[in-house]
């Protein structure tokens, strides 16, 4: 039991994929593949109000549970803690607790800080959601979820005799964690890490991966490849020399997909760096599956915002 | 008669508490009440679009403001004035009456110059209503209400033989301007102003009250204590000499409560500076009202937008 | 044919009005007739999810087609492409391809670069539709189908007899392209043309029109004259003395006005340089249909986005 779920193991919040068990996974995602195929739930949270409150910027997300949100009947509130001038030294919890305090029952929360969320979870009513949308390098639930019932749709629900790489910068990457806690839980075959060592991370969060650093070889008969988006800030802390030479040796071009399982897919968590780390002709190709991505974060968001909002 | 009612004495904006009557005050608290028991109102203003229209930032004020028009069913509308680079040199008034011709029948306006929502609820066209959602330092009605509906709750209808203790900068606050308004009218028996020389006002603003500027003394044997932000401009104008200073004399601690009456509330109006004006124990204690006001704000703007724009 | 139609002549895209039948014209000023004489349609896109898509900001547009949006009962997204940190370094494209895959049908996109939205458009889903809210000099379509609305309300729908003038900076405005290919459209009897040489083209935009620099002259027995907003860029590009240089020579003031037709109306896109391209007391005056222009620009936008995205 974690945080995120009461006695019964019911889940509170969302913070983290990581101690999810497998029965609690497979609802969301079968949930979820009910709404990618146009399940309606106009009423499902009418009345309810579901606050986006961004500590860090980012459009694309918030957009997405915004319109999940709306797909479920929810009344949507937006906070952009990051820009608005208006919280005048308030802390970020004093923040959610007037929000809160204004009848709204469900945060969608993003920050920079590693479990910042969970903190302010734990600070909240009882009754009151909160969703991790993002915070620090830790995890990005969502995302994951988002990224397995893609797996799930264009790979079967057996993941056990499955191959699976992840590529690039995982040290830094709150998607690559989401990935592999859910990855391990509905029981992954076998996972592959690839990037630079300055990209990877020396704790256990790669505990069970195949770890390497020749993507070539990496990417031999792989099933899934999911590529990371690459931070302009790795060149400025020079954890990686230039983006030539980073899609030199990490970037997945047409001529390197070959090497993986000939219905092997391409999933990327967005926004891509078209020609760093995959160029256009993978991004927009057949084993492409970024959009379907995109479409799927939608249907994960209604599956999660219904599952701890409505009738409760 | 002022310029907010008609010549049947109903209420066409809402700009200020000066000189509403008790029987309105009394009717939008009332309403207010049974918003904040719950009340359904969800088709109330369905089909009316509310616009906030807002010419000095203040996210949590807006917030509330939309939430009480989401209840309603209204359509919400936001124009950020503040920020906004296409108004393009336009003034104030030409921005109004923009939107209002894009069939919206409801404002809520902040403007940091006193007078000037009054001056363009003068401009508007008959059948728009504009809600002041704080001018200058002359008032915040809804700020007004929702101080009037907490105290209510707490000590109820009958405040002549209370005793109500306003703290701080009440010469730059037009939260306590509000608020005397609605005391008077509503009859308070004893209302004590307390604050450095420098933040008081030596107008009439405070006539019939008792002034002091011992923190100490005025909290002797209150019934509800109001404490007002204080703004970290006083410091730079040198109106204050440090926020420590200013801690030490007129923030309220747990031990300086124990001076007011056993059951006192404590209100604060937010976003608090934890530690200058109050403290962690007072603001997070139980004679703290502070969270309460914020859910009161709420219903509190319900019952204004709804008296001023449904069936009308 | 052009993009915004399908092989059968119907409306996909709502790009330009040059080419556009005089029929498709007809239809959509006689539905945002409907709509501005208040026919309802809150059900009309119930469940589809608009997304206004700035790439220059505009907060009125953006307004309009907002409120547009809600009185047909749609889901409204906004995405300001213009000050978003979060696109980071992603085409416009993609923004639109992932907004488009968040189960968004709709997109009212504006966007500096002629040709831009044309762009877009030839790049989104099958059944995804765009409307030009405004694209470089090239086309604003729905100002100009709004100032056709306000034209045909005040002139009937005849336009053969009546006499147009446009004035002002025709070279760099897309409205001037957009009326003006409306106009022809819809027989327009005579139109003419009145502004420094500096800020006229020298194409064929002004292909059959009356074309002049003497503001008293042009203005000569017209039935309606169309202003258009000077921006201040000319005078730091050197194209325009001063301010006052301008407001001398082709200022519409009430002393000129009454060398129009008796019955003249005045039009103005917003917003006004007051002083400058227009007195207050002519777009404050009676001939002034300034502030119906905006109402009508609601049933304009309601009629474009009813006619592209419902039951379709």
């Amino acid at each position: 039991m974690t945080a995120q779920t009461d006695a019964q193991g019911r889940l509170l919040h969302l913070l983290t994929l990581q101690g999810l068990p497998r029965a609690s996974l497979d609802a969301l995602l079968d949930r979820a593949q009910a709404f990618a195929e146009g399940a309606d739930a106009r009423q499902s949270l009418a009345g309810i109000a579901v606050c986006t409150l961004f500590f860090e910027p980012s459009t694309r997300t918030r957009l997405s549970f915004q319109r999940a949100a709306q797909r479920l009947g929810a009344d949507v509130l937006g906070f952009d803690a990051a820009t608005s001038s208006t919280t005048k030294g308030e802390s970020a919890c004093d923040t959610l607790r007037n929000i809160e305090a204004m009848d709204v029952r469900g945060f969608v929360v993003r920050h920079s800080g590693d479990g910042a969320v969970a903190d302010l979870a734990a600070a909240a009513e009882a009754g009151t959601a909160l969703v991790n949308a993002g915070d620090g390098r830790s995890s990005h639930p969502t995302q994951g979820l988002l990224d397995m019932l893609t797996l799930r749709q264009a790979l079967g629900a057996d993941f056990s005799t499955r191959r699976f790489l992840i590529v690039g910068d995982v040290k830094h990457s709150r998607v690559a964690r989401s990935d592999l806690h859910a990855l391990r839980t509905l029981g992954a075959g076998h996972i592959r890490v690839c990037g630079p060592a300055a990209l990877l991370p020396d704790d256990d969060t790669l505990a069970g991966c195949e770890v390497g650093h020749d993507l070539d070889a990496a990417l031999d008969g792989v099933d899934a490849i999911m590529m990371l988006r690459l931070q302009r800030e790795r060149m400025e802390e020079g954890l990686v020399a230039s983006l030539e030479d980073y899609h030199r040796d990490y970037g997945l071009d047409a001529t390197r997909l070959r090497r993986a399982a000939p219905e092997a897919v391409v999933l990327h968590p967005g926004p891509m760096n078209r020609g760093v780390e995959i160029t256009d002709a993978v991004a927009d190709g057949a084993q492409s599956l970024i959009l379907r991505q995109v479409a799927n974060g939608v249907a994960v968001r209604m599956a999660v915002l219904e599952g701890l909002l409505a009738a409760r």
